[in-house]
């Protein structure tokens, strides 16, 4: 049985849904999962839960903890027994096959990228994010947010772990690759895109040429290529078109008693559409290209995020995602 | 009366919606519509309303059509008789205060740039793209398309146009100004983002440091700069968004009976929502820094949005936008 390492202090309202999510995940999924974090503040939160003791439950201690304010740099430096740390070792060390966290994003990938290592021919890791689409089928962006300046062979090997990433984790067959820029021409871009074009026509995947920012959600591709500061952007476009349509879609359906009625009828259909197009459901942010297996989920996460990147972290695992990056790249 | 030039062959339905949106706009703003293209196409479409001859309206010939699958560059060389030529002829030799077109963009902006020329001062024009927030209030970003590879200077000089935008077209009082970043630490950014820091502190306008991608509809922020490459990313994955969106949540409310009569007691809701997020609402995008007015709208602009944008035409040039702009940028 695999073993995962959870951050148990990482998230906005840790070490709640890190605990119920590790509890979820040792119930249904086939996995031993290790909570890492101050012992005491996770077995308090442990014993709010009936019959955890006969679960593949473990705690490891780290003493301290690390906060979303904390510069990511100076984190990494000098909280060397931060449960990011711990977590980390514990995947180099063989006792865990992954890691999974809802804290800080820019420390937890600096200090995995330090203590687990890049895998050889890989540049920079880079974060993987996942978005619903109107096919139904996921789509992975690489990088959101990891390299802001990139180099047109960074691209290339954002391609190849993507597509890895997709085929493994996602299930796509064949998957699709596109070049995020402003236009489906080869000659639409900017410097970086023209540059990495023959690069990613040269690689052995299905590189299908440029993409626009719509095919995001379109459904029309399964990889999108880009770097970590447009892919930032993208990602939190669409973080706060999501909260605006949701702002202003209740306050539409709260404005009379008609359609407060008519939202009370049709609310299976929201609570389905939210469902389906749920970032939780696909389990957090892989970061790809390092030697280990680490998985980032967003602060605000809930038990059923933390349980599916958990998951998310077993099948990075057994998939041998590193493997064929290495395999890909050498 | 001032008189705004509109390409009435512009768009994907072209020319129902233009001539439908000039004679609204003819009947309910105090402007005289110039509708240009072939002739014989518009007047056609013109007999089919009645009472336009009473109406402040006429009709410049333009020979030749630029269509959404021409080349921009090609076509602003070889159809010097298109209405998008013509209609800006109209406004260097000042028949008209404006030009509004729902056409092929890259070809717009090449003519209008070629035509019209550039503001003393101004490096390259920015397209702006006008975004409903959360707050109510819309918010501006300049650049969304065109230019894709910027200087720290353009970047610079893009806030200064578009707080004047922002200022005068959507009358925001001391607009605050932000720079998109991946985020709010003003260390957080790419190397443009970063030299373009001390410029915009530099600038007589409220410059309230970096924002991130959710804050193009937060309502935080009025004017957010960035180069063409990222905005126009930032565009589209929203319009890809909201399609997805719209897609996904209509079938999830035509899948039962309960959920369909609750959606139309619910409608009005829609309806409203779709008014307050609506782009046309705001009437097409400015190409600010050339010297004379020219708005260009999406393809699929209906005679509303046509009509909105022959009124932020109007606001534009009475505003001395373009003076502003000088004045500033000497």
């Amino acid at each position: 049985m695999l073993t995962i390492a959870v951050d148990a202090l990482g998230g906005d309202h840790a070490p709640r849904p890190e605990v119920e999510g590790a509890i979820r995940a040792a119930r249904s999924l086939n996995v031993k999962v290790a909570l890492v974090g101050q012992e005491a503040l996770v077995r308090r939160e442990l014993e709010k839960h009936d019959g955890y003791r006969d679960l593949p439950i473990c705690v490891v201690n780290a003493s301290e903890r690390i906060t979303m304010e904390d510069s990511p740099a100076k984190a990494a430096r000098s909280k060397k027994d931060s449960s990011m740390h711990v977590g980390s070792r514990l995947v180099v060390s063989g006792d865990a096959s992954g890691f999974v966290s809802a804290g800080n994003t820019g420390a937890c990938m600096a200090i995995a990228k330090m203590v687990q290592g890049k895998i050889r021919g890989v540049d920079r890791p880079a974060l993987s994010g996942v978005f619903p689409s109107l096919s139904g089928k996921p789509v992975v962006m690489v990088d959101v947010g990891a390299n802001v300046d990139c180099t047109p062979e960074m691209l290339a090997q954002f391609a190849v772990m993507g597509e890895i990433y997709s085929r493994v984790v996602l299930r796509v067959h064949r998957p699709r690759v596109g070049l995020l820029s402003i236009g489906e021409e080869e000659h639409k871009g900017n410097e970086l895109t023209k540059a990495a074009t023959p690069l990613l026509k040269a690689l052995a995947v299905n590189f299908i040429g440029n993409v626009e920012g719509r095919d995001l959600y379109s459904g029309t591709v399964d990889v999108i290529v880009c770097d970590g500061f447009v892919g930032n952007v993208a990602l939190k476009v669409s973080e706060g078109l999501a909260e605006m349509v949701k702002g202003l879609l209740r306050e539409s359906l709260e404005a009379t008693i008609t359609r407060k009625i008519g939202y009370v009828l049709s609310k299976a259909a929201f609570t389905d559409f939210r469902k389906r197009t749920d970032y939780a459901e696909y389990g957090g942010a892989a970061l790809l290209g390092v030697k280990g297996v680490c998985i980032i989920c967003h602060g605000r996460s809930d038990a059923n995020a933390i349980k599916n990147a958990i998951r998310v972290a077993a099948d990075f695992s057994t998939g041998n995602i590193n493997q064929q990056i290495e395999h890909e790249l050498r």
